[in-house]
């Protein structure tokens, strides 16, 4: 399932992300991609030390931690530390598929990518091209969001960022694992979720069919869920 | 999930059911039990060439396939042919267990034994003891059924009938393999169908909910369900 | 996984197969549909005794049969009898959900409808509207083939087709019961088969990668598959 | 598996820690229950200041860890922080499900409810009403046991607690994370110990069949267990 | 589990069932192999219209389901039509990996080929060369049995034929689908029947270990079994 | 799958260290077997508090974190703490198995014992008997490797150390538990893997089939693994 979460910021409060982050110094975007993938990689990352990216972190994770739909769509386990990529003009990513595990140098522990995200903080009147395109079981399909806006997508696709011809394209991104790793019964659990949300609000959360349906919710994440 | 089904059966149509196989000549209940349960035994059985038994068969295969509560608590796959036995006085079934695969002898057929059922044609009243005790992961329980119900347990269970003292005791007992294997999912997918009835009842069969709810139950069958 | 199965019919004779079809008689079409979607379904369909049924049924099961493209992507294991129906003017089928399970009342058995698949009678110039719209994973798209085409889809998603405008829009539709019943797992298989292929073309069949990759194709088909 | 584990503690202790909880303040029961269950719920909480929580989770532990019965029954993975419920007359906890996962506050850890246990650390005497009523699989059954005895049963299952309707019962609940988290592969294998443990009495650690046994056993564990 | 039966035929019988063959007229092994296995394979088969091909085949098939060894670990759901071939001097058969799924031509059925079986009707002293290795997950060894001896083996390991370099040997082969797909899940049946096949001798039937370990079997069975 | 890693240490190191470990005071073996074990183990190991263990440690984690072929083929998740036993003559270990889950006291950390490991530090040379046997799937087999090569081998196997008749053996032994429970899902991904490093280097990283099945493996890790 590939959603689309519209507010994990106001839109104001990306675009001075993105103003705060651009005057640090980025460097060669290929120090977080697997061995495949270098080859194709044409862009700049924040590196760890760079002065704006606490900030930037903890504000993007509280408006991750603020979203309901972004909680009951990915379930997220693990979150992956916060990256910031800038593709400049003439910059691109070829098409690549993330690495299945990854270490946080950080912290030395593993996390499995079940899915991913692509955080838009400059707006798409910024740059051309620069689209991201997930090639999904259903086709390809190419994406730009509107600064806030997120693109969240199961890491088992192959995925790219089509070359920026004018401007530049700041982002935010990063890998999560998910308590539910398979990404069907995750969007099980999501559609489950959302019905029992509507009929609450219809019904009342002591109806005798909400209360059936949060059970049957939460047995299901008993089956699938790592806690 | 262990399930009282409670019209299989009229209770008229149960009993002149009763009265019919009553005449028939019926033999040592052993032939269809596993090595390990034989020395418990003791019962009898109607043979396969008994003049009632055909008939029955069919009147209670009606029963079955007209139940919505059975089908959607069992989803059958396979049922295997319809047994009968008797006990009188003095007669009882130790503890035992089924064996998970059963070859009907007449078809040549193997089926996987998910759920017994037990459809009780002899009244409470007509005997005493011969209560059917179910070791269940709750604790033991003991079911004496009205004339024309059924109780539909899971096979996994460890399952007795006690001695009867007076009278007897006439019923049709019958394996099936359902479509969904495991017990708990199951019982997972009949709560949601029961969810379903309720709510296309009050909101109509073209409701979103009822969609949405409808669509992750066949779901689920796709991915737990052999058809 | 969808995909677009170019070559099941040359494009002569599928148009000449909507010709002999649409002199025969058809019904209402909601013969085949789930409780749930009846409302939503106004479109006609081929009855079992049309005469030009059965030859069109065995040109396109020649067809399918033929496709290596159609067979590594479906792994068939059942077909359901293969469908017909006719959208003229107005006509539509509202978003829906096909039954997990389905019975062929012809020959009495059931199966698993992994797979939906539209093969197109009709050009895309022979009316407007008509989209087969798939919600997919990744957002909803639409459909609109050449004659001959096959489209290929997961039954776990909600589709439909828009309404006819002008003109009208012949088609085969059926199910099928795939060897794997995992999505995610069919498709991943389908990729590794494709690998093999071209590499069997760049080093030969024999070659040590091919021989090892193609055990693991059919060692992957061992854990996955039901014969 | 519900299962009564008869002996965490002595009756006497279990009797002396009532009588030290007792003094403490207690808040209202709402702070631990999931959203849907808030409505229905009646009774009183032990605040994580308590005077005397610390001791009394410290003895019960030790409880835990030191029954065979328990740890062969439940395969503990992680123990979510122990807490206390106070009802008095007209207290009551109607039918409610209980969250899959939870988060402890303290920790920051999470854990997935696979079991709940409840160690009644009131006599049945001192109180009317409040069964602990857990509607299984097959059926509901009420509990109402010894100080000092405590009841485990499967997070599944929709449970309640009548109303008291006379005197006062306090007890300690909380839930765990097993390393098996499906219900009747951990109930097997309770099962197969139980017989390697009678097997051993009888034949010796070192006879064949109870190595074969055990290598069964640590087997279906790696087959299953999340360590 | 690799695993030798050697009780199929008594020596006698497999030598004068070798005899019968010999004098038909035996083709080009390569009408069996999967594509990638062509190049490699040097040997000649029995062909369907072969006069002693029938006898033969029901011959093994008796043995087969006389031998409570081969049925134990095999759990076998279809067995493919039983093969017979023939290496002479230079005859071999390259390292290979069978076809996962097999369609019977005579039924139309198909099989999954979960194991793989070869019943030598030769004896080791009739010729040289000609072991059956198997690429094991624990190394490669090679195996030369006595006729009537049958040797056992999961389908997902590769294997060849050595030259044979004098002499000839002819032999059955056929493949199985087994009821337990997954090779450690079926050998831990097995291994626990074997135990229990002890513990009855030692113990009784009515013991109950030996009906708590029937129990755990046929419940692992209803787990993992398709009948 | 069983392995022989044979670059853990150079053969001079390990021949170091087996010295520099020879001078510390041993203690009985029994300290870390499973209760079933016990009767049958007669060998030293190193405690603790060893002085010389701590550097032991270090250099042979160091080793394995250096192997490519140890990674690929274990992929670990936890590495127990490493244990050392030296072998004196009349020193054996009867056929055991290892207990699923482990508990490390130093750090209060369980793991479930996927694969146990071997490193030998002593040559071949310096003793006779002292085989480690491994009965795996495929039958026993018998190994003694060079002082610096590791056996690695799934712990689902019985296991045993024949009796040493003369000399001394001095070896490191670890359990761990790998990202991938299931050792056939293992061994297929350690084989993709080798066949993505033999394309990689005649195709080139960037290659269209290196990168689809790059994709596959860390598809395949998405649905096995643990991170």
């Amino acid at each position: 399932m590939l959603i689309v979460v519209p507010d994990i910021l106001p839109r104001g409060e990306a675009l001075a992300l993105r103003d705060s982050l651009r005057a640090d110094a980025w460097v060669d975007g290929n120090v977080t991609s697997g061995a495949g993938a270098a080859l194709a990689k044409r862009n700049r990352q924040l590196p760890e030390e760079s002065p704006a990216l606490k900030a930037a972190r903890a504000r993007i994770s509280a408006g991750l931690a603020a979203s309901p739909l972004f909680l009951s769509a990915a379930l997220p386990r693990l979150i992956a530390p916060l990256l910031f990529n800038l593709y400049g003009e003439g910059d691109a990513f070829g098409a690549h598929v993330d690495n299945a595990i990854r270490l946080d140098p950080g912290s030395g522990r593993r996390l499995r990518t079940d899915l991913s995200a692509t955080l838009f903080l400059s707006e798409p009147a910024d740059y051309e091209g620069g689209e991201l395109v997930i090639e999904g079981d259903y086709g390809a399909a190419g994406y730009k969001l509107g600064a806030g806006q997120m693109l969240l997508y199961p890491s088992t696709s192959l995925h790219s960022v089509t070359a920026v011809t004018r401007g530049e394209r700041l982002s935010c991104f990063f890998w999560l694992e998910s308590m539910v790793r398979d990404n069907e019964a995750r969007a099980l659990l999501f559609d489950l979720d959302q019905s029992i949300q509507r009929l609450t609000i219809d019904r009342g959360g002591d109806d005798a069919e909400v209360l059936r349906l949060t059970q049957i919710y939460h047995n299901l994440m008993r089956r699938w869920a790592e806690a």
